[in-house]
Order: structure tokens, then C-alpha cells, then sequence
């Protein structure tokens, strides 16, 4: 395998940034060298097979997605973005690592539906991914199975609060999953809303005529985000298992991490762009149905309730750790139009997993987070949270050779017929302007993206063996 | 300089840890490498100057003392170390750099003070070493003064809300004091204690005859602590000034930090090892005049009421940042003794400087904290916090030579009669045991310590000019 | 109908004291009068057919016991005192009214089940009662059936977040019956305890071998406690709906109550006698099956843990408001005995009908409390929170003449040999003793209780209509 | 003395209302009587000298103002009502009690200054009045008059954290002056505004020419009442001290005493009617210099920072026990006036003593507080909390017969040029519309207002001599 040496920019890491040139051997990272050292450096880019001159540009370890529903089934249809074309599009947007869900539906058993993810994603894939296991059915058998999860890789697994009839765990099923987590070292993740409690208002709402999107943010009221992030908290605390809350939008639902996270229990949790720049007034509230292409859960939330500048602030007190997108893509045409008159049947999900590198910079072009932070909630924190540290998240002798080379000076205009390589009809961001550009992205030692070329290849991409949650040891 | 390559060690970061060699040359690290890479790593021990086999070790940033107070004057007598004896004692404890305190007194010009100061460090230190500025006297001048605090590399400066009559600041001149921080960027550090209220109580007990050391801890109830901590807050707020709270000995104290960061507010603390180890009835309850040995400000604390317990889980949830040791060494001769009959003339003081690495390397042997978050509290956190990352607190290329080689298979009794080096007549940490060692200390690429002997030289340590902290910008 | 004049004692209400004499007429309360008040009072003890002496004693308005469970079916058995031996009891301890359940069953209908209660009541009682309403089964034609509580005196209804298959209500039970409450003006009560969780730690615990009734105690963990009432708080919240907690043991608990009312949220808390005096290690852990006398719902919790300390500060701070009994009680023989070798199965309760208002007054006797706030948390706001105030709960013209008079000179010693008038063949309060004596209890101006001697009668009691609870007009 | 026989109105206590009649003999409440009781009712109204007609009113205990400054010399000028003028005003408003305050300046003696305050308010007084004493030197001559103070029947003393060089107390002082009260009994009123910062702040604003009556709100942060408030608090529970924190009005403030209550603290706050209704915007902000009308301290906060609510909330929620007036009315020519082009020399001050009862019952028809809570807030609190329960803020036997007759059906226009009776130029309450009208006043058995006629005169209002704070008991 070739030599690389990326010469002239800067390097940030979670703690700082400074001025390094980065070799590449065999894949992975074999050196992080001052630029100009004498004992290593005067021939070295005669020694190696091609050079990238970063000159201006950070140098930043590969993004992390940790949340991604790739063809995900999901209210009788599948999201719209195959393996192959969500992770294609993850690397056009300065992603090389992905965590996706394998599905255990009611009736199945953990290990075939594990099984079934690897077949779908195997020779597929763009960049790396890993897998979580959703265990839709908690019973004798998938707590079983959860002993072998660990040996598979799989080092998390993720409950659901909401969604009773498909996905929804009762507290006793949660109860004695999070007890097997204690025991054997697995990462609880949760959909932390009050799923029976919400169907009841969804019900309410539609026997009196509300049935637009806009009643899909109503139906999931922050209070039901916010008593389910508790309970989950409390259910945690009794089990002694530690706990990763994915998707959190109200402000009160970080309210209860920060307090757990202050009195010192195992608690994350995490945030999606969406949730950072979207509203239930401007998008959801779209007028028709419009806002079917802002249909997720946990949903958009009142901009009248400063959610967002709560979840902002979340990113800098390190009440939320971690970025990730939630992608689960849904074509307008077909599939979000299942929920013509009952907002209840539009598919959930919103597509992201190209932009979230891009969305976040923005950030610190806003001031909303520091260049540190950007790298640590977009890729080291991943890392660390889901088991990966070392091989991803740093750019340091011994990791794999994702990076990823952005330009400050860049521009990026977000849309869909503008960058956008994501599989649906529509974008969630259309129009969205981010003063940045991903402009190469490396994997592995393999140049993906440069130049505003896509160089990769379907079947590049390999399974990431996870160890557990490196917060915890 | 000579060149010198580490191999063979496990590199240990704030982020995250593995196998690597590290490069030094110029006493500047030139490259991290993974152990035989290829193109660069064949002939490299043989390029050389010299190689340190760390197999089997721990390979960390040079730790950072940033609370220091060597000769210091305070109540009538100096600190018994000098910049000589202190900075060696550091060296051989794993510290290789310090941030000691220029003193501006009643009635003096803090361009004087800190000249004094640079007069006292210059050329007498093993390591290298800083300066916050003290601030005893707000007024026009000092404020003025404190315009050309940051081109002097001193980023920050203190107040003290105790000790009224000697370096107290009431109200008013930390509110002016804290805009013109905020004007300028310098970081505020606060001693935060109310003086006046402990002064009326201390006047109570000395009238009742408890004249005891222990009745030093009983003064400085945690009540006054707590209370200054949020008053200092709350002026830090009203003045958009950041604040960076020393020596927090109270579980309370550590509330009121929680409280503010999780809003969002740039409020910062720091512990000391006495306060994670020692109590009011262990030590300074300690028989006759014995306990004078522990008399430091804030105070030890009651053991009944969990204050060890809440200051390490402040530790893990980052509501602390930093362990200095506010190391300020007194003899007991002739010194401590000054308060024999009236504990409120015992000079405040614990000698520590020696002991931080290790000490807190202990608490990563009882599970209280990860080596990561050891080396992140030591290093990575106190360099960032005052404006020295890239240059120290990191291991990577451009950063300075200062690097420890720590022994997790290593013993070290600490003591007066064992390892002790620092300038005083008794150990307050006497029979401590740490199961680990500090093997080997280079600081710019010199080793000054090396296989239980000192090679350093008086001399070596350079005044470190500090950029603002890296947590604002 | 006689007129009864009682003079010289000391009438506390909830608000202060002081000497006055208290006429009733027709079975209500005619005049509250100074001693001596010349236009009236001169001859007015001739003009009355009784008087009673009051000097030296208290004199407050009757007991009302908010939370019975007369001949209450549970878990195969039923509890142990009817309604006529209960409410005696409860005379002789001071208690003038009770509000006992009626208890609508899965697959009942409401009415039929409030129709059956009043048919148990109906001329058995020695004092007054009311009726909540215990919803069993939220389903369509019980939501219709709140719509005519009000009318029925019946303002107030209880749901279990506890029991699985038996009295459990979802979530999405939980929120209908709610929104119910809002519009109709009903109270929500709540047991909030997590049921489905805490019904798997049972599992676990029994499969352990862990069979006594102290693991009764571990398996409703406080974390369960704490969640629930959480949960009750934010489905209120959402809804709109008042609530109140009944039986409040853990301190977290209280703490999320403060919470909620430190923000203005109407909600409520009870606690009960054995929460303020018994422990789970010196009660529920008595050896071999002995415990089993005090197995109740939500349990008694470890002398360790300050919860205790906790609940008695908050009936101080308000955030608890009433002191009820939760009045349950089983005989040990053929009824707690259901349970040996499995704690699951022993029936959860104890009698305290009788004892309520001397165990509380012993709180005023160790400086718990004050007088005031003793007739406030016992009587007053009993009164007020179930829309009986005016009628009960005071002592002003107009009220029912529900008067005890209590001597804080008398002695009390509580047990099943001594004083106690339960249905029971043992007694949870064997052995307390407490300073002061319930002398003479009137009801409606009749009196029941006097001199060690009942003259009360079957039948004696009415029903208490209530109206809305008086903290939300 | 005549007897008086108010008949036919409801009577409104803390915790309810009912229709009664109320005989007063004496001056003080003979009895409460039932309508028609029989016993005595049938030829009642012919036994006595006069009857009063409440039919379709509330009858009320008389108001009770606890915190009023007449004649308070501020400022080098004096508040601009006299005792004579001050208290005929509050007849007029309902208020039947001040408390007003005794001031021991800087260099004066306690004793002297409360005889003093006997000399001004001896033989002038339409109602009945009491005194809080203020001490303004703290020293040793002051603690040891504290211990007389009880007897005198002054159960309170006020410090102040504001007004350096006037009344200011530094924290040394507090701390003394709380151990006093700790020993005494004397509850301990504050001023918790953090002076010298807030004069620091004021230096600022007057160099930037900021001069402008708004500037008064601007530089009383609610940062530093908040601070301030929480420093009393930590103070109090260092010495035991129970507190009392007067004129609360940033709601941040509130939620430091919510907490200190929520743990037990004896923690006391009161409100006043201005920052109910009043902020920075609307009545500081006026154009020109008018804005002086409502220079208070603390001040009229921000509207957009939701302080009313937040204090009306507290009102709700008992976080905020009592409502006063702080009444320190000052003529707009000759005294507001000495503050042109200087905001910090206005006099500080608003005039309310005579609207505190009309404003506080319109919140009773807005629905912000319940008529029992008017009552409670307004007469029967300020009773018990300072001493007077029993003789005052209550309709009871033995009490005195001050009682107020509110038409609820009534309409009262406040205004200078309306109902006004203050010794003002100007009514701060222009304009202000209440939905309620006092009707008749009586004091101790006579009327002193009735049919909008005064009936009362000098020298009618008594010194009461109070005893101790009724919560702590």
C-alpha cells in the first residue's frame, strides 16, 4: 500500500492544534511530525508515494457518525439511502466511520438480525461502519444473546421508550436489559421519549382534525422527552449501567443528564444537527405538508422555548458529548406522502449524514463551539464513547489513516441540486451556506474525496470491531 | 542539543493512550511514531543520540504545577523553599513546570512586584516556570497596570476575598478588577474564602481558648467557602469576567462551580491532593501543636461530611479541571511553631510540589480516576487553562521536550527520611505510599532525572511567557 | 339536638393559638368565644345542656384520616377491619373523618363500584367518611364515568403506577385519565412507585433465593419511588392536571415534589406515620418472618439513608402537606402469613388508623413540628386539599362539631394489649409511647370518645359530599 | 368601650372563609359566631351598641404593614410622611399595624435611637405601630444592646449589605450581629444588595455619563441582590440566625431562598407591591427625569427578564411569605429633584403604605393569588412572623378588633388627585384601577374610616410590644 504525507497544515485535536505534517504507512497513521524536523524530515517527501500539501488547511482525524439508519424498515417502507449510497455520501461530507443499527424486531432473535446487517452492509460500504444492536424484544432469548455482543464488536445496544406495537421496551424490559449491560460491560443507548403517553396525545390530536405535520412536534411534547430521559437516568442508576441518550432536542431533557452527570453517573448524551438549527415554527410548521420533510423523533422543537440555544450551550458544558446525525433518509414522493392527513404515518427521519461535519464547522464559525470542540464531538468522543479510540478519532502513530483536510476558506452551499449525494428527492437543509469545505478526505490511507471527485470505491469500507466504552474503564 | 528517541512506552494523552516512540530534538518533540514504521523508523535509534527504553511504562506530558508559592512572604516569614530547592523537588516529582505567584502588596506597584519576582526565579530554576500577579491592592494604578499584564506573558492574576488587611479585595475592587479582566483577557483567580466573617469567627474561638491548629479548620467553615465561591461567581457573571477558583477544598463549593458551568458560565476550579487524601480529625486534629503541620487556606475538612468523596467525583465530572498544590512550605522549627498558643498566626502552608504525580497516579491505582483524565488534571488541562498548550501539556511534534517516564510497576514511599527534596523539616505527606514511580523527567529535551538521581542544573528552567487561556478563545 | 359548650382550653388551629371556649349547637359549631366575653358569655354555661372542661388542654378540630382501606380486597385477602371496627378505632385515636377508596377493578364499571362501597359503609361508621375513587381500568367507559364524580361528593380519584395486573395504569392511561382531571376538576392521586421495574427486581430476587420481608424493601428501590413521582409530575405537567402523591417515603422523592412546586406546579405529597419513625432495618428486617408486619407499598427504607430526616423536613417545609395512615391492616395469622417464603404474596399494610394523631403529636413533643402545624397537616389541610374545609378541618362557626380535645399532660402507650382498638391481631406500633393523651372526641357535637370510654355508635357516621380540592379555586 | 356587632359579611382567614359574625367588647373580638346560632344569636344585635352590615363583603383582619419608613430621614432629607400622616393613610388603605424602624446611625447609640423613634411616633399614630431596629453600626456597644431589645418588644433588627458609609455592615459585622440573633431570639432582617459593587457599578455608569433615573435600575444588577441574598443566607446557617430578607424583587433572589426553605432553613422573604406591578422599562425608564417616582432599592427590574412573574409566583408557592410596602414616600419638588443629573442622589423611595391591601387583593381578581392567600400574605404572616399573632392578623377570640370590610363589588382609582392621603406630591400609583374597596376600618373595636369618611385621630394607634418570630417556636 502506498505512503502518504500530508505536509503544511494544521492539526486539531480535542485538546489543541498545531502545525504538523502526517505520514501515512500501510493504512494507518505511522507518524505526526514537526514540520522541518532535521533527523526524519529534510528527504521525507522523497521517500513517500504521493504527498497533500494542506498548506492553510486543518488536518482533522476522519468524522464519526455514530447514529445512521442505512435502509432502515421503518412504517412499511426503508430508508432511502442504501448502505452503499449513505456511506458514499458520508464521505463526501468528511465522514469515514459510521455507526448504523442492526434491527431485532419483536419475534426475531438478536443474532440473525445481527446477521442480517452484516449481509447488508458487507461490500457495500464507502467508508467504515460499525454496528449497534437494537434489541426491539427484550425477552429470555435476546438477553441471552446480549453475552455474546462484546466477542461480536458490537459493544452498545439501544432500547426504545417511544414506539410501543414496534420497538417499545416497558420498564421491566428495560430494567433487565440494563442489568445484563452491568454485567457484561455493554453501552445502553435509549430513545428516551414517553412512546405510550405520546400515542395517546397523537390519538387526541387526530380524532380533532389536527393532522399535519406541524402536530407530529405538538403530539412529542418536550415534557415526554424530558420525563422518559429520567426515568431512563433512574432505571440506570438502579442497574448501575451506563447510559447513552441518543437524540436529545429539549433543553429539559439536558437538564436531567447535567444533573445526573454533576452528582457523577455514567450518563451521555447526544445531539443532531437538526436540533441546532431547525424549528417546529419554520420547519415542521411548513405550510401543507410541507414539514412531512421534517418529520423525526425526537421531533423539532418551539423556538419560543430556546431549545436550541440550550442544546448549543449542552455542546459546550459537555452536558451532550457527541454529534451525530440520526440519518434516516424518506424520499417526499412515495414514502414521507404516507402521511398525507395523519401526520402519524409520515416516516420518520430526516437526512443527514452528508452535511453534519459541515453543519457543525458552522459552529465555530458562529462562535458557538471552539475548533477543539468541533473535532472532539464529531470524532473523538465517538471514538472513545462507542469503543474505537486509538483505530479512530485521533490522529495519532498507530490509528487508521482517516483524516480528513478542511479548508477554512472554503465555501460549501448545502441543497439538492448543489452538493448533495445523499439518496432522496428532497433536502432538510436545502439552502443552508456553510463557510467551510471538506476538501479531501482520507480513509484508511485511501484518498476518497479530493478535488470535488469522489476516488473511492463500493467495498472499501470494512466492519469496525468495537471494544467497550472507553469512558468507563 | 543532542537528540534523543523514547521507545518502546505507552504514550498516555488527555484523549487516550497507545503504543508510540517519541523524537526529540532541539528539546522540542519533533515527531511521534508508531513503534517500526517503516519508512522512517528502520535506522532510527541508530540516527540518534541517544534512546530511553520505556517498554513497560507510561510516556506523559511533563507535569504542570500551576499553583506555587516558593519564598513567598506570609505572616512574618517566607516559604521555605526557594526557586532553587522548589523547582529541584518538582523536577524529581514529575513537574516541569510551574506557575508561581509575583506578589503585589498593600501600598506596591505591580511592575515592580513582578520584576521582584523575576529577579527571585532567574536563574535559579531546575524547571521552567510562570507567573500569575497577585493583586493585593486594587486601585488605579494596579488596575491600569493590569493592561500590560498579558504582553508580559502573565495571562492571569489573583485575588484573594481572605486575609482582610494583608492581600483582601472587598467587593468593589474585585468588580472593577473583573471588568478590566474582562477587558483584557486575563484570567481571574480567586482565592475564594470570606475573610471578614472567618476573622469574626476566628476572634470568637481565640476568646473561648481554642487556640488549637484544629480550630483552623473550624473557622474556615465550609459555609464561608461556599459562600465567597458564589459571590465571586455572581460578580464573574455580572462582569463577563472568567473565573478560575483555587484550592476548593468543599464539597459545596464544588456545587456552586457545577451550578455556573452548567449555564454555561466560564467558571473554572481547582483542587489541591491535600484535600483529596487529608481531614480536619485526622491531621489537623493531630495531638498538641502537631496538627500546625496541615494548617493551610481553604482548611482540611471534616471527614463526617464527605467532602474527600465530593471533590474526587468533581474530579470525574470535570467540575474540577485542575490539582496544583498551592505548594507553600513552611518548617515546623521556628516557622509553624510562630503559632504555638494561637493557630490564626500558624503560616498557612503545605508542601506538595514533590508529591502532585504521584499522588494523584494513586488515584488512578483505587479506580478514582482514569490515566487519561490523571494525565488531562496534571498536564493537558492546566496548560490549556493558562495559555501554554502546544508549547507544554502535550506530547506532539513543535511542543516542548518535557516528558515523564512513569513506572506503573514502580513503588514510592514518600517522607522527610526517604525521597523527600524539598526544603523543610517534616513531610506533611509522611508514610504516604504510591504504587507507582517516577523514573525518568526531561524537560526540553534534558533529562533531569534519570534512574534516582538528579542530573538537572540550576539554571535551566526559562520564564515561560503564557498566552491567554485556551478555553475562552 | 344538645347544645355542648367547651371552655377554658387552648384552641390551636393551623395558624396560632389561644384561649377560647367553643360552643356547638344542632352538631355545629354556634360561636367561638374569649372566656369571659361579657354580652354572651356570663350565664352562657347554664344556657347549655353540657359543658365540658377543657382547662389545661388542647382543643382541635378532628382527625381526618385521608387514606383508608377499610375491608379492602388485596392479593386474595381483605383487610382485616371493616368499617365498623375501623372507624371506631380511628375515633378512639382522634380521627373524626376518613376518606377511604372505592376501588374500581378491571373490567368493572365505576359506578357499580362506588355504589358497592357506599353499601359497605352505609350505617357502620362511627365517624364521617368520603370516598375516593380508585381507578383500576382507565379505559372508555371509566373516563366517561369521571364526568359525574363531582356531582357524587367524589373529587378526588387514585391511579397505581404500581401493580401490574392489578390496579396499573400505563402511561397512556395515566395521560387520559389526567386530561379527565383537568377538565373536570378532579384531584389526581397517585402511587407512584414503577411497577413493571420494581416487579422485575421481585423476580430476580425471588429467583435468588432472597424469599424474607426485607426484600421487599430492596426490590422498591427508592430510585422506583423517585421515578414515579417524576413521571406523575411531568404527565401532570403536560395535562394540566393537579396531583397529589399519597405516601411519600424516599427523600428523593420529596425532592422532586419541591421541585415542582418551587416552579408553581400544583402538586401535593402525604406521607404517613411508619415513613417518620420505622426503618427497614429495624423493622421490615426484624428476623425470620417477623418483618412481615410491616410490608407495605411504597416500603419502609434504610435508617442509612436519612430518609426519615428527609420526610420530616419536608412536613417542616411544606413540601409534604398531609399525614395520613394508608390505613391497610392484615392479621399476621392466615392473612401476612400468605407470604412466607415468598415476600411477593404477603398483603401490604398497616393498621395505624388509630394511633395518627398522638404519633404526630409525639413530632411536636420532640420539636419536629409545632402545634400548628400538627392540627394543619392532620386536620386543616386534609380538609382543604379534599374540598371539605368549612365543614371540617376547623374551628369556626358553621363547621361540623368535630372537636378532640387532647391533654399534653397524658400518657399514650400503644400496643395490642393496651390500647388498641384494630381489627388486628398484633399491632405495627407494639411498644411506642407517646407524651400526650386524646381525651374526648366529638363528632358533629356527639360525643364519642371520653374518659377512656366509647360512646359512640354504628351508624353514627354520614358521608361526606366533597367538593374541589380547595388549593386550586 | 361601646360593643360592636359586625353581622352578615364572610369571614376570610388564611385558610378559608365562612359566614360569621364578629362581636367585638372591649376593643378586642369577644366571639365568631354562626348567623342565627340560637344559644346567643336571636337578640344579639339589640344587646349591643352598634351594628355593622357586611352583608355581601369580606370581612378581613386588619391589614398589617411590616416594613414602613415615616419620617426616615434618607438621603439629607426625611421621608415626607410623618407618623401622623403616615399611618391616617394606611387607615384609609386597611392597614391597621405598621412596623416601622428605629435607626441607629454610625456613631449613635441603640437605646437612644429607639427612644427617639418612641418620641416621633408617641401620641401621633392613627393606627397601631411597632419598630423593627436597624442597626447601622454594628460594634460592641450595639451587640450588647441587641440583648434588650426583646423586652422592649422588638423582636427584629434590619442590617444592611448596601449603602456603604450609611447603614452598610460589612460581613464581619453581619456575622456578629447573626450570632446575637442566634442567642437573643431577634429575628434578623437584610437589605441584601451588594453595596459596594453596586457603587463601583454606579461610579462607572455617572463617569459615562450615564445620570438618568433609569441608570438606578441599570446598576442594581439583579446579580447582585441575587448574591447578596444568598451571602445573608450562608451567613444564617453559619450562625443559626433565622433570616428575613425585606423588598424582594429579582427572582433569581427568590430561587436562592426557595432553596435555602427547601432544606429546612428558617428563610424568610418579603415582596412589596411595586415589583408585582412596576418595572425598569415602564416606570424607572420614564422620559426626562420622572422616572425618580420610582427610584426604589432594590429597584424595579427589567420586564423582559420575567421578575413579576417570578415574584408573583413566589407569592403562590410560600417562597415569598409576606407582602410590605417598604413606604418611604419623598415630595418629586425639593426631594426626588436632588438627584437631577446624578441618579445616585435621588432619594430612594415609593409611597404605597395606603394601596398595599387594594393592590394585593386585585391580584385575587386577576387569579394570581387566592382570597385566603391575600389575607395570609397581607395580615395573618406578618402577625406570626413578627410576633403580633393572636393580638393581630387573626378573627379570633381575644383578639384585638381591628378588622377591615372589603366590598368586592367596590372600585377604588388610585391617584393623587383621587383617594390619595399620603403626604406626597405625586402618587406613584397614578392611575392604577383596583376592582375592591375598603369599606370600613376599625381599630382595636372603633371605626376609623367608614362610608369614605375618616373617624379616627392622633394618637389613637398604641406602641405594640412584640414578641418573638411565631415560626421559630
Amino acid at each position: 500500500m502506498p505512503t502518504t504525507l500530508i505536509q503544511g497544515g494544521t492539526v486539531i485535536s480535542a485538546t489543541g492544534k498545531g502545525a504538523a505534517d502526517v505520514l501515512i504507512e500501510d493504512g494507518k497513521i505511522a507518524a505526526v511530525l514537526a514540520p522541518g524536523a532535521k533527523t526524519l524530515g529534510e528527504n521525507l517527501a522523497e521517500n513517500v508515494d504521493s504527498t497533500i500539501d494542506a498548506t492553510g488547511k486543518y488536518v482533522i482525524p476522519g468524522g464519526i457518525d455514530a447514529h445512521t439508519h442505512m435502509q432502515m424498515p421503518f412504517g412499511g417502507t426503508e430508508a432511502s439511502d442504501t448502505f452503499e449510497t449513505g456511506t458514499r455520501a458520508a464521505a463526501w461530507g468528511g465522514t469515514t466511520s459510521i455507526v448504523d443499527f442492526a434491527v431485532q424486531k419483536y419475534g426475531e432473535q438478536v443474532v440473525d438480525s445481527l446477521a442480517d446487517w452484516h449481509d447488508k452492509a458487507a461490500g457495500q460500504c464507502a467508508v467504515d461502519y460499525g454496528f449497534h444492536q437494537i434489541i426491539g424484544d427484550v425477552n429470555a432469548d435476546s438477553l441471552a444473546a446480549m453475552d455474546g455482543l462484546m466477542d461480536e464488536g458490537v459493544s452498545s445496544f439501544k432500547l426504545f421508550m417511544a414506539y410501543p406495537g414496534v420497538f417499545y421496551s416497558d420498564d421491566a424490559q428495560i430494567y433487565k436489559a440494563m442489568r445484563k449491560a452491568a454485567d457484561t460491560g455493554l453501552l445502553s443507548m435509549m430513545h428516551a421519549e414517553n412512546g405510550p403517553a405520546i400515542d395517546a396525545m397523537v390519538g387526541e390530536l387526530l380524532a380533532q382534525g389536527k393532522t399535519d405535520p406541524y402536530y407530529h412536534g405538538v403530539a412529542r411534547a418536550w415534557q415526554m422527552e424530558e420525563e422518559a430521559t429520567h426515568r431512563a437516568i433512574m432505571l440506570a442508576n438502579l442497574t448501575n449501567a451506563p447510559l447513552y441518550v441518543v437524540h436529545v432536542s429539549a433543553k429539559q431533557a439536558v437538564e436531567q443528564l447535567a444533573a445526573a452527570r454533576d452528582v457523577g453517573q455514567n450518563v451521555f448524551g447526544e445531539t443532531c444537527p437538526q436540533y441546532l438549527y431547525m424549528s417546529l415554527e419554520d420547519q415542521l410548521g411548513a405550510p401543507g405538508f410541507e414539514g412531512a420533510k421534517w418529520v423525526c423523533s425526537t421531533p423539532l422543537r418551539s423556538k419560543h422555548e430556546h431549545h436550541q440555544e440550550g442544546i448549543w450551550q449542552a455542546l459546550r458544558t459537555n452536558d451532550i458529548q457527541t454529534v451525530a446525525t440520526d440519518h434516516c433518509p424518506f424520499c417526499f414522493k412515495g414514502q414521507k406522502e404516507l402521511g398525507i392527513g395523519d401526520f402519524s404515518k409520515i416516516p420518520n427521519g430526516i437526512g443527514s449524514v452528508e452535511h453534519r461535519m459541515d453543519l457543525m464547522y458552522q459552529g465555530v464559525v458562529t462562535g458557538e463551539i471552539t475548533l477543539e470542540r468541533w473535532v472532539e464531538l464529531t470524532s473523538t468522543t465517538p471514538a472513545r464513547m462507542f469503543g474505537m479510540y486509538g483505530k479512530k478519532g485521533v490522529i495519532a502513530p498507530g490509528a487508521d489513516g482517516d483524516i480528513v483536510i478542511y479548508d477554512p476558506n472554503g465555501h460549501t452551499s448545502i441543497g439538492l441540486n448543489k452538493t448533495h449525494h445523499m439518496n432522496m428527492d428532497h433536502s432538510a437543509w436545502e439552502g443552508f451556506e456553510v463557510d467551510g469545505h471538506v476538501d479531501t478526505v482520507i480513509s484508511r490511507g485511501k484518498v476518497l474525496i479530493d478535488n470535488g471527485e469522489y476516488l473511492g470505491k463500493k467495498g472499501h469500507g470494512e466492519f469496525i470491531k468495537r471494544q467497550a466504552c472507553q469512558y468507563l474503564v
